[in-house]
């Protein structure tokens, strides 16, 4: 009889260890999650090419600073306050109450701040490229702060931590098309309405001018770049090790690529030229859209959502000119539109219960809160900083550009650009300021 | 004797899941596929940086739109038609003939599609470069599409398939250097005899001119992003996590570094200028030559075979100019000549059977497979494209830069270019056009 | 009784397979190894991208042309010698004495190989960017072979060799805030003395004259790339999968925030302007002072010393000046200064034994002997390539700008540089060379 629990303790043992190592080890799930979160940081690198290559060159170096900074300081307030409101306790199911400024923990605890670091840096980023060409850099990163320390963490209590109430209604959005795009796409939208439009972007009449950005080439590396960091973004969301990370950034690809295809395709119909910026931009949409439900759709649907995503972010662009906002980079059409699209997509194509309509109307419902608490939030940050410190820039930095008013350097201190006589002004004041 | 049975089965259980210990498990090697893949992808990056920094900037938003293109809409063919052409069941050891538009597979199978999805990509692209400055956008991206969809995976199907011929033969191609970089370059040497040379590349007694890339910065930045994505490219083309990346890596990073330094010793010895481009190219075709072996040779015979590449890369280069081929960034050279070098070298320098005639025969059978199937479609192809919609861009159209003239946008709008009536004619144009 | 042996069997057996499944499998070990040499490897894109923004546009080719080359040469050479003398058994603990030219070995020599050659590239490259803009090609490139050959092999065995006299006394540096970056800061420091300021860096009366790097994007880009790379750097120095790369990255990026963030306060609060390189530096500053102590220190104090490691980098870069000492990208201060103080904050800040004045010392001892070593070694190394062959090029080739004068391409030829009068000259300079 002993020997029997012998054999069946030993059973009990072999069993849970066969499990093991039909999985993979907890040092495995580790070193996927920094590989992905390198791959996350490195978007920061990719937000700051496409930014900076769509706006003037005045602009240049205000551009990739206001990028290089709030990776840097929303890192360490994201440790401080952030991931405690967002992954802490969270009782109410509204906001988390611990896990503040972590520094004594476990190595599994380490792995995931370092991922949902690199997520709150990517959410806040989002904002400056809209912004760009006129926002003062002090009232920026304030702004950038903010919405690392508390907007962005609070409404990702609501969703990713377990207890939030959107998590408990059984929202979807595996990798962030909500939580992350979205909230970064609506922070921008009210960036862009408290600050007005570029000098010269609309006429009185209305009409849209183009300012044109300074280096295309930037803009395609950029895309490339943060194209290549999507996969740890999305693939990294699982969090462990996985089979299913194959099909996870196997929907990602399709839906890259169904995006950029179906922007250029729309162009092609509607005889306007291929521009660049637009199909890398769809390429974008595509990869916001499929990320709520990369791990949850069959490949087709992956295509097919980031087509649509794609189409969606070209024509919800012209809808913005239209409404007079001036987004220098199409951020909102590209993270919120399309962010909107693909969490309702996730919705409908999931898996096993394809046009749920429970399941649509959580989704509507957590798109929705996204859009209230965020773009509320945001509004009044904004106003409240316009009001406190100015957040636009003064009209005199704005036509000299923000590098030298802000940051007394400029990007390509010797490369000509068009206007000579803006050149030679700006040469001249450059000796006075440095 | 029931006892007994329960032991023995705990036997095979426990010696079965130590088995599993020692191997890594399934989600383990996604890992590993999936990060290989991210690396190839950013490959990506690094043909549009050095294909458009070997360009000129009036067509720089060109040569980096067709790169995008090519793999968005590589990347859903390739997933409707391509990876069943190429893996799929294989009877007749020419053709697949299933695994069309998969959608619901099993993981392994979504992991390895993403992987090939990238390769095809690579392929493609290849071409881009060596028919730059004078091709249309729609011809190029039908030629690319037909390369992904038909070309390229038929090929493919002869050797990475289980059951294609030359596979069956024991042809060695670990990674591609046939599969993948020659089959580029070939399809590339089609396109620039069908295309003919730019406008002023060569004078009428067939002198060289230069025509400068715009910016050589691009050109290394691109290098050594190529050089990053090759440890994905064939570290991961064991498809699985595997002790064996170590030297399959370690031989690609020598086999790189041999490339570029014989490259420039070559320059030295023959008392011509150390060139960046010549040099970056020496150890793209160091990469390219140890692509095939890389998994089946010493590292002292990585570093030859690199060496080899890389000379083999500008003499090739050399005898292209004299055969007045205009190959804007030395595709053909890096990525044929030293492809179907790498190839040979991987028959000749097989660990345990070194100079074995029978292996170097197959190896040159598959080389020679490779050119005439290669070559001859793609010479049909874009003979047929040129026919029917007409592959090259009108001369006012390369002469004025294809980004007006395709795109309606040019890559650097501020900075004045070298001549400055040229730019005004652009800038004027500019005007009309958008 | 045999029924009892068998059962025992089965114990251990099952024991041993629980045990290989909580610990990942070689395999597994060796996908972190060669992911985290490939991110190391792109740190040579940052760090390409870095030097060469921060010079000027004449001699962006030259910059980016030794990055290349270092890493090129440097591969084949340290395979050949450098790794041998530092890995190769080490009786004396003063150098390594066997393992030169690996060529038949275990994959996990292959593995630790490659990884290793990318440490050594870093380390090399980093003094190319201190002794920018007027060093010649060939003598740069015979330093940095002696350097990845011998110097920093020779130090590096007295700490990571198992037997060397530093590991023995347990100094620590967990992945090289002294090995790798201390030696190349060393080795930068003796180059910009033998070499002295460029021509006009400071005038008769020792005033600095600011000569502005030529695209501050590329700056910033090259930051983010290193930062990126650095996951490979300080994660992959556990040389296997482990849990214990959670801390370590993340303990990373709060040293890299706290460095940058630090450095724009230091601005802010000194009412200097913020500028784009001293914060990218700062932010460098910060991960190469983790860099020591990121598997062994707390959270709070990884911030803490990327703060402080922030602030020397700044200080640093005024003392250099105030000494007349010309340091293109502030390389000696950002990984010299700050790896001093890192190695320091490793023996400070060790978890559970903070503040032990015998580790302190020990760190304090390792300091100085790199210094030392590294620094000595160095000046005679550039004084003999001096006085045997030069390695300052002549005054005209420094104002013409080395990539004519090295290369006999520009890195840039249609965009004007602002003096139109030296554009006229060089291009008709170019037109008589090549």
């Amino acid at each position: 009889m002993k020997k029997m629990h012998r054999v069946f303790a030993l059973f009990i043992l072999v069993f849970s260890s066969s499990a093991f190592a039909d999985e993979p080890s907890p040092a495995t799930d580790m070193v996927w999650l920094v590989t992905a979160s390198a791959l996350v940081f490195l978007m920061q690198a990719g937000f700051a090419l496409l930014e900076c290559g769509m706006s003037r060159s005045k602009n240049a170096l205000n551009v990739v600073m206001k990028n290089y900074m709030d990776v840097c300081l929303g890192t360490i307030v994201f440790w401080a306050l952030g991931y405690g409101l967002m992954f802490g306790s969270n009782p109410s199911g509204f906001i988390g109450t611990d896990l503040f400024f972590i520094n004594d923990s476990d190595p599994s605890t380490y792995g995931v701040l370092l991922f949902q670091t690199m997520f709150a840096a990517t959410a806040v980023t989002i904002a400056s490229g809209a912004m760009a060409e006129r926002t003062r850099f002090d009232g920026y990163l304030i702004g950038a702060l903010f919405i690392t320390a508390v907007i962005y963490p609070i409404f990702g209590s609501w969703v990713w931590n377990a207890d939030g109430w959107l998590a408990q209604l059984g929202f979807i959005d595996f990798a962030g098309s909500t939580v992350v795009h979205s909230v970064g796409a609506w922070t921008a939208l009210a960036g862009i309405i408290i600050l007005g439009p570029r000098l010269g972007r609309f006429n009185k009449h209305g009409a849209v001018r183009e300012l044109r950005g300074h280096n295309l080439s930037y803009v395609a590396l950029g895309g490339f770049i943060l194209w290549f960091g999507w996969f740890g973004f999305n693939g990294g969301s699982t969090l462990s090790a996985s089979v299913d990370i194959g099909l996870i950034n196997l929907n990602t690809q399709l839906a890259a690529a169904a995006g950029a295809s179906a922007s250029m395709l729309l162009a092609v119909i509607t005889r306007r030229p291929i521009l660049l910026t637009e199909t890398v931009n769809g390429s974008i949409a595509g990869l916001v859209a499929i990320t709520a439900g990369c791990a949850t759709m069959l490949p087709a649907y992956a295509v097919l959502t980031g087509a649509v995503g794609g189409v969606v972010c070209s024509l919800g662009s012209k809808l913005l000119l239209r409404m007079q906002l001036d987004d220098v980079v199409g951020a909102v059409s590209a993270h919120g539109f399309a962010g909107a699209w693909g969490t309702l997509a996730a919705g409908m194509f999931y898996t096993g219960n394809l046009f749920d309509t429970h399941l649509i109307s959580v989704q509507l419902i957590g798109i929705a809160a996204c859009f209230i608490w965020t773009f509320c939030c945001a509004l009044i940050m904004y106003f409240a900083i316009d009001l406190v410190m100015g957040l636009r820039a003064p009209s005199q930095h704005e036509q000299r550009g923000l590098d030298l008013s802000e940051h007394a350097e400029i990007g390509y201190p010797e490369f000509n650009s068009g206007n000579v006589a803006y050149t030679a002004d700006r040469a001249s004041n450059l000796g006075q300021r440095v």
